[in-house]
């Protein structure tokens, strides 16, 4: 194996600091790039510099009112009992906006105003000088500051300075940045990927975030793993933008020679970095443009990304980094983090009886959905080994707080139906949101316990009396005030490939035929199914291959059988259903919903409960998956 | 007078209901069309159905490390003390994301590899089974939910639809609007403006804003005062969009027969509502489209779309209206408002010592500029008179609320150097804002008595005394520890057109030819000068003409005699050279800054002071202006 390790491992402050000074030197920070652009295409852009009123608004003495212009000195004294009469070449008829006739100094309403004749007018009050006139500028004055340097142009400036004659203004160029992507296993989204290829999809996320940060950003082509043709690409796309992005090539692979690439063109400033994820990033300057090198894994790319090139598009454009939006929450379950290493966790969060819960993202850098479905950034320091269980921590929101706010969390077993009613309910109440996280029963009672969720599901067999999921209740829930309210009954089986091709019919062929078998997790209603069959069979865990890989949802164990790294799990019809796999069916359970009574009236749950009862088109998608029966949907089958 | 006025004052709510029921009539809410899309184009756009996986990510068997795939019943028993030994064909190298070669079910990590030689591998660890793999779908399995219905689309959303194998879906349409100025008094921004014309920037306000709401709107070509013309453009525009906005012809006015039109077309469905302002607006439907007529006032008009059309776009799109953002502030001075009548205020707020203030505009509808300072809106319902000072009062904020907590508020007397000042803190600490009301010295002094303002600008002369400020400090803020900071000194003067044509060098002058002079509010410190040089003079006030003429700036004083609406009123030097004026120098004055003890180290006031001591660049801005003097700028004049 000869490869050179030589990532290093600095801490995030002094990295940061390093590459600050590096841009400082460079004169990143002071290009200021300016252009002149005409006012009805700024929205959005930034002043360059103050921006002056060149004319007053309005630039005449200008009726307010539909009326008469009139001499305010006519009508002293006029009164109910006194009317004073003008004749035609006293007043005249104006409407709003209509510029006061030359020697006219006010303005009387028309509802006011009584006809007397053709040509005469009888008013009944008498009116103070500019009475009802916007007079010169009343609005704007001439050289006044109508926006500061650096102010976000809104449609609403548009219209200041389109009012004070202001018709082109200098406005900060935007930073152009570029993502390029890097390696021979690419392939567009749409071809047919072959093991070991993947589908180009960072490069997306990373430009469109780096455009909503602020930089005018666009995607290259891939580069295949040839070091002279990134060299050339690399070279040209320096030349013509503000900051590079190259993904991927940071790590210490065979064919990761982006750094030798990049310390051959410019100088490398950091390579490595003690974080988690993120560790090898590459931050160079090449041809005095930054250059920055991400990690493969999406997840680790956005956040690194998000990390050191955010605040230099802030930086660029001469504004202060956006402040994060912070906010604490009680951490939910503990995690742990490595000493020495800053590590940013994803979690979605949830308000729960009044006190806002983090549950930490338990996926890998790999995993795009965790940060699809990731409410906030959780940030463990270097000096810290993780958080405790009830720990109050601060998060940085990546979703509007009014969003998280409206979530419904829901933690337990997992069920396809979760993902219709997600759906059916974002369809109608497009306010609420729901986040579920599949922990299996037991998981989903605990988090009960812990008061991080406002419901949870649950399918737990008691051995002893046969009965689902009421015993668990009253062992682990027993001072708590629940209802615990039906959603299916579904089938239980064996997921194997079309036509069963291994003749899987019991956990005893399993044994027997040394036939790979995929597992739930501890506390999964499923697990419980498992164990409890293998016992009444009396199989020893130790005679099922594969019993010590556990996965976490029933779409996991069917994925597993479908790219065949397992011949069988247990699992329900559904998951089968969905990815085209035969199902031998092994039981009927019951699958509740546990809601603890201090959220039965919680409009987003009354919402799940009204899909429940009352939506037919509910129950038919939910039919329409094969293996449910809702024959108690919605009923209370037990009170506590 | 042959006018008819129609317009009707339906409750607000009424109205709302109305126009509600109408448009669902017309199925304006039920139509959602949609369209298909790359994902590629989809960003920001809302999803018209659920998005499921189409395939599995990873859609194989992966590394997740650098290292070597290996069986992991191979290494069973590995230990330091015991390592076992793999010949080539028993593992293989792997990069991160590689594809695990068949047979093989764990990666070990290159850092725990030993390479005992060109062909062999030591390893001294036993690995679970799938060990440093990405199984099949570990992030995504096919037929997963990734995007519910309604889900508007981030960089993230699109790079987990494209991992899971989708690269087309169905989008909502976006509804089409178009924004129809009309009135032939408009011209366009650049143009020469004659009096009685308008340079024509509502539409940008209107289509600007629009766009922000998620409509794809665009601005027609102004229509002139032509009811043919008119119906024909409308007509058009309703079977091009799915909202029409015209701009304005909403009132009563003698050219305003937009709602003849409209009455003839279609339906009018409300005209006129009891808000203010927004009172003529005209909801009517032509061609099963929604027209809305909003007043000609920019104020008027953008408020009365907000109220109308923001949730029209909403419901379009199948989505609830996006929540307001309501905030608690205390009224900072009472506010009078009409019963019966819904008034929206703008107000500009400040966090002062911990309590969010909120001050209401004093500007009319016809004041863009109100719009630009305002930082949310008040609404006063029809069942109230207004709100009192010091009473709480909910806001909506239409500015970030951390905007709002990092701006410094100013009230108090008006000069020249604040603009300066606003713009240079803006430069260097983009984060501080400056929200500056003009309300005159003794303004600035109640401001700081209700506890409104972090600082007050201030240049009254103590008529016995002859002193400034200080007398007043002790007067009216007796008890309160503070600090009176010089600003600068400058000459007051009568401004007058250019070479002076009336020959203006005393009150006496003005008095005796009847000129036309325009004042200062009650309160002004330069107010508090006119008075007492007219006391020494004794002339009466009666005998000047146009001394109930009250402006709030130095630069409306300006502004007017420029505009020859008045001969000359007292001001400073740098508000007549702004207009090109000349200046009669009649004294020097001493201008400060009063800062409550408690605001001295908040860091925007810190600022504010550091810019005044030591910014050389500054100091030559200010002197650049004109008639200034910096001789104590920064100094302590006084403390208590």
């Amino acid at each position: 194996m000869n490869r050179t390790i030589y990532v290093s491992n600095k801490p995030l402050d002094e990295a940061k600091r390093i590459w600050r000074q590096a841009l400082t030197e460079t004169n990143f920070y002071g290009r200021f790039p300016v252009e002149s652009i005409r006012v009805d295409d700024s929205l959005g852009r930034l002043t360059a510099e103050p921006v002056f009123a060149a004319t007053s608004s309005p630039s005449y003495n200008a009726a307010a009112m539909d009326g008469i212009a009139v001499h305010f000195e006519d009508l002293a004294g006029a009164s109910e009992s006194a009317p004073v009469c003008l004749s035609r070449d006293r007043y005249q008829p104006v409407n709003t906006g209509n510029a006061l006739p030359p020697g006219f100094n006010a303005v009387v309403m028309i509802e006011d105003v009584h006809q007397a004749s053709d040509t005469e007018v009888e008013l009944a009050m008498s009116a103070p000088p500019w009475q009802h006139v916007r007079t010169i500028g009343e609005d704007i004055v001439a050289t006044e500051l109508i926006l500061p340097e650096g102010h976000r142009i809104r449609p609403i400036d548009q219209g200041a300075m389109l009012a004070a004659g202001v018709t082109e203004i200098k406005v900060k160029q935007i930073p152009k940045a570029v993502v390029i992507p890097t390696g021979s296993e690419l392939i567009q989204p749409g071809e047919p990927a072959k093991p070991g290829q993947i589908i180009e999809f960072n490069s997306r996320i990373l430009a469109g975030s780096l455009q909503e940060w602020g930089a005018d950003a666009r995607r290259a082509a891939p580069v295949d793993d040839d070091p002279e043709r990134l060299r050339k690409v690399i070279l040209a796309a320096t030349q013509e933008n503000d900051i590079v992005i190259l993904n991927a090539g940071a790590s210490a692979g065979t064919k990761d020679f982006t750094s030798m690439v990049l310390a051959d063109l410019g100088r490398i400033i950091v390579h490595g970095v003690a974080i988690k994820p993120g560790k090898p990033v590459i931050l160079a300057i090449v041809n005095d443009t930054p250059v920055i090198g991400l990690p493969g894994y999406p997840v680790s790319a956005f956040l690194t990304m998000r990390l050191f090139v955010r605040e230099m598009i802030a930086g660029f454009l001469g504004m202060e980094d956006p402040a994060p939006q912070i906010i604490e929450a009680t951490i939910s379950r503990p995690f742990h983090s490595s000493m020495g290493v800053d590590q940013f966790v994803r979690v979605t969060l949830g308000n729960v009886g009044g006190t806002l819960m983090a549950t930490p993202s338990g996926k890998g850098a790999g995993a795009v959905m965790s940060l699809v479905r990731a409410d906030g950034i959780l940030t463990i320091p270097a000096g810290s080994e993780g958080v405790g269980a009830g720990e109050k921590v601060a998060i940085e929101l990546v979703r509007p707080k009014v969003e998280v706010d409206s979530t419904l969390v829901f933690i337990g077993s997992h069920d396809n139906i979760l993902d219709l009613i997600a759906n059916q309910l974002h369809r109608h109440r497009p306010s609420i949101r729901i986040s579920s996280a599949h922990v299996g029963s037991m998981g989903g009672i605990m988090a009960i316990r812990r008061g991080e969720a406002h419901l949870a599901g649950c399918h737990l067999l008691d051995e002893e009396s046969g009965e689902y999921n009421i015993p668990f209740l009253q062992r682990f829930l027993p001072a708590l005030s629940l209802r615990l309210i039906n959603l299916c009954y579904r089938q239980q089986g064996f997921i194997v490939r079309k036509n069963n091709p291994k003749n899987v019919h019991s956990f005893r062929d399993i044994a027997e035929n040394q036939l790979i078998f995929i597992n739930r997790q501890a506390g999964a209603g499923t697990r419980l199914l498992t164990d409890k069959i293998l016992k009444e069979a009396n199989i020893r865990p130790a005679e099922i291959q594969g019993y010590t890989h556990e996965e976490y949802t029933h779409m996991s164990v069917a994925a597993a059988v479908a790219s065949g790294s397992a011949d069988t799990g247990l699992g329900i019809l559904a998951a089968a259903k969905a990815l085209d796999l035969d199902f031998i069916p092994v039981a009927e359970e019951r699958y509740d919903l546990i809601i603890p009574e201090q959220f039965i009236s919680d409009q987003k749950v009354m919402a799940v409960l009204e899909l429940m009862v009352s939506s037919q088109a509910f129950h038919g998608e939910i039919l329409s998956l094969g293996g449910y029966d809702l024959r108690d949907c919605g009923k209370i089958m037990y009170r506590q």
